[in-house]
């Protein structure tokens, strides 16, 4: 299968994935669910805006959560670049190809810049945030699934090929992929900067939307963790799909629903990925006990739930994809 | 809700879940399930019989197959007494029934009672195994789940009640039961004598058939690990429900189904149960998410299906049970 | 060696190990310690005395600790029965023997027998205490080692032998014991009613005095993270030994100090102990990498120190051990 | 204090610790200890010299062991760049300070890079390996402690400012040092590359020589398990330090000694490092119980005792350091 060339040598450096900006619509139920069932600690509330980080992030914030009585929606999300100067080189990469992008002032974050992505996907990129205390020998202050960091973020879009042909011209580099049969065609990509195997994924479906964020937790123990706290905090019907163990990347995961529908993964273990002459990792998603290798399959709101980007058009994909869901094992087919 | 009457000063002393024979047709597979999924060790084969021990146990066997090109059945599970003294009186309890009742000579195992319960399940009972090393600190050779011994069998019989009063009048202690609603009646029983939740459990179906043996596993990482083996080795699809939380019992569970579709559970923390004034802990099927406290329900067959006893009549309950199903939850019924 | 004779058939019936009473300066400090350290949980502070319970238990207090000036002492070590009519016939079974017996009344404790055991250490006994939530569940409230429940002591005596055969006399099994070379001479015993390997264990040293009480954790996570939070809580130095594995009892185990000097084990992974055919295992001290399998020997102190019983007499052995303590290690002696 | 200057962009780009070649006197007793106590993969054994890797390494190797009748010794630890054309520029910079270049031919890697870095370390780049299979699902294969990666070096030398100010001028960042009181030196230094807190750690002490070479375990079970295995195994007296706490870099650790001496650490969670305006954090070894938090110090000869540089001349510190070892701290000193 011909994949899209990797550009190693962008006049920019995007370093990793950084934070995901979501509307709420009770942030002290938000507030619940992802301090004692994900784990996340407050840095701050001020307003209605509540910031939230990974036990082992220094900086101000991976989740901002902001109150609003419309529908839920992902405003933004956020990519670190190494340094301020790569902002201008960063900003003409999306000027040349006729996307949106506009200087923005974002409280606790450096220069920032506003972007729409060749799918119109809202993103903001930032060299810099607030530095607060690391909270990871802070044992005692640990709850729930104990995210350590936001990890990558999953997204929705009817052209899977045309994002990653874009992502990897930004210096992402492919490390796995979907492709049904001898279709040529991208069902999913894992696009990496930070030398695991994702910092943005996409997936074909109607979009672009928001799947999910994904935070890393230490141990198989904490995913555990996160779904014995949300059942005792009654938030047991939150868990969506999992635990479970991902054919691509391989991780342990969870994921669970907030209390306005975002998705969020908790996982752990997977692996270093930052080495050239590692070729990207090819998965059939015809071959559901591969991807899925043990377990029933998720249903199929999993597939087709997701946050609408604010503001953003959707599309639907040329041919919509048919996966092995749930309903459809249980009723005797595809599997 | 009227609760059967114990006997605590019954003339004998049975003091645990002993081990349970299956048939299976094909022993090399049901060896490498056995040893790399659920991880019990192999004590011996002699001839057509695999004699497996969990990695604590210093008795001959907990698990024992026998080939046979019948289809699948249970032949028996077993109970450990403490002294071959209590076995006479023991006979007679069960003789004084009307019950079926005979001495037996098994490989492995001193003096032993064949007997036949109220519901028409084979049990054998005996004081003594020969004794073999305790594989525990063979930290090397754990596998899989690492199982360290049997825990308890779960069985499907029409009339809970009448199993749930039989086993209390031979000693057995009753933890948690369930029963719907107000209608005075048992839909399943948690009987024990070795002072955790359960010997032995009974759930209301078509039966008796055993729904599972189950076996405790040291941490939540082995629940998790057992499922990876299984998935690495071929078994993905053996993975039927979980790995999730019980709320009766309380346990971290996962349900597998061995090469011949016999169902075995591995689970870890559970409670001691050995003080009298505890009352026995009652739950309401009807509520979902107290029975089941987060996640997805068990698909129909988790229910429905399970292991016949060799050459034992089945019969149907009064009233058949109708749980909130994996079928039931995606329809959006009775959730 | 010959063992001392044990009794299968007391006229009592002594179920468990149950609670420790014990004296502190500071309330707030070893409350501290107890819920955020070893993870108990309080059921209730009334004027001087805390009473704490582990995270499977539903029984009132498992540890019961009492404001004072005086040093710290541990005032009485608690044993269950199973009904209170076991509690005359054990009175008895101590007054044929000599030894100091009364009835006590004790808060949220059924009727109470307090004795004296045949080392001078102060016992009492109970068939019930007073009911309370089981916090299993409640798993947002689990803090650092998570302590499930009580599970056994371990005390100083100069004389184990007298100590092993009086128990054995009562009905406690022994499964386990350290004699050095052919001395026929007892260094330890494990004896243990509620079928795993340890209900009260006795080690020769200056005594009688409580080395330890221990509580189970659930998994070998949670033995880092009560480290982990002594630390992070200031309570650093008080990691006496371990986090290691025992040879005899085959359990991981860590041991603090609290804050006022009383010795804590934290430990999981041990195994059943119910079958009469197996043989007490034997070790010797003198092989110190089977009864210490990895890693350094404890320091001196973890030998010799311990908290005197209120009001109790102390008595030398007639030989003093001379374990290979961490000091003769580094010195290149006896390993 | 003066932190050297952080050259972000060299002419070349080191990507990540890669591997480590050390001499053995018998490859049989090596590869059970890193196989079933370490739980690193066999790539291939080819005459007189084992590869291995780890569980999630696609490399032909992370460790390499060579037999040989010499003293044990460290032949070379390597690094990668990112694609082959780095070499040229960082062979120039090497040139440039006068140090020791050459290219060499070294099996299963593509062109290498041989030089002698400022402290007189042995080192090798290169960009690319062998490709093998990633093992990280054959979980039923995993071992001992399933070590993932390698992870970084510690390295004992005389003068650690000026490795520091080396490393820095070639692109690693300094994430974590240690410096005693209002010395303005440095006793330790961690460097890094790959986005986590270290690739290369110096120490100062009479050097150069191999302190150890750090592998990445799954979980904190996974710790237990390598000392468990090798307790099981015999090699418990392999256990040199820990189980314990870092205080800098925050993770939980154990070291061992292989059957030749070299030592190696497994460890896990620590944390991501990749954003500039967090600034080094800074330890002083002053204060034992921050850079240890909690346990017993390291016993003398963790400090002293290294592998020495095949055919490397040692040197001695201006001032030997005196940390607080566990002599000092039972002889009540320094604590």
């Amino acid at each position: 299968m011909n994949l899209p060339e990797l550009n190693l040598d962008p006049p920019f450096n995007i370093t990793r994935t950084s934070h995901v900006v979501l509307t709420v619509a009770d942030l002290e139920a938000s507030r619940l669910f992802y301090t004692e069932v994900v784990g996340l600690m407050v840095t701050e509330q001020t307003g209605d805006t509540l910031y939230l980080r990974g036990i082992e992030e220094a900086c101000h914030h991976s989740l901002v959560l902001k109150r609003s009585k419309e529908p839920p929606r992902c405003e933004r999300v956020g990519m670190r670049v190494l340094r301020e100067r790569d902002l201008e080189p960063l900003k003409a990469f999306f000027d040349r190809q006729g996307l949106n992008t506009a200087w923005a002032d974002v409280p606790h974050q450096g220069k920032t810049l506003h972007v729409t992505d060749i799918s119109g996907v809202p993103l903001e990129f930032c060299a810099s945030m607030t530095v607060v205390p690391r909270p990871l020998t802070q044992f005692h202050l640990h709850k729930g699934g104990s995210a350590l960091r936001i990890d990558h973020y999953q997204i929705l879009v009817p052209d899977v090929g045309k994002a990653c042909a874009f992502y990897m011209s930004a210096g992402f580099w492919l490390t796995e992929y979907l492709s049904p049969g001898n279709s040529g065609e991208f069902a999913g990509v894992f696009l990496a900067r930070k030398g695991n195997p994702h910092d943005i994924v996409f997936f074909k479906e109607k979009g672009p939307r928001l799947h999910h964020a994904a935070f890393a937790a230490p141990e198989s123990f904490h995913i555990m963790r996160a779904c014995d706290c949300a059942g005792a905090l009654g938030f047991g019907k939150s868990v969506e799909r999992g635990p479970g163990r991902h054919g691509p990347g391989h991780a342990l995961y969870v994921y669970l629903r907030d209390p306005d529908g975002h998705r969020v993964e908790i996982f752990n273990t997977h692996y270093q990925a930052m080495d050239l002459e590692v070729a990207p990792v090819r998965w059939d998603p015809a071959d559901p006990f591969r991807v899925n290798p043990w377990g029933l399959p998720a249903q199929r709101k999993w597939y087709q739930e997701a946050t609408p980007f604010a503001g953003v058009e959707l599309n639907e994909p040329a041919v919509r994809p048919n996966p092995v869901t749930l309903e459809r094992y249980l009723a005797g087919d595809g599997h």
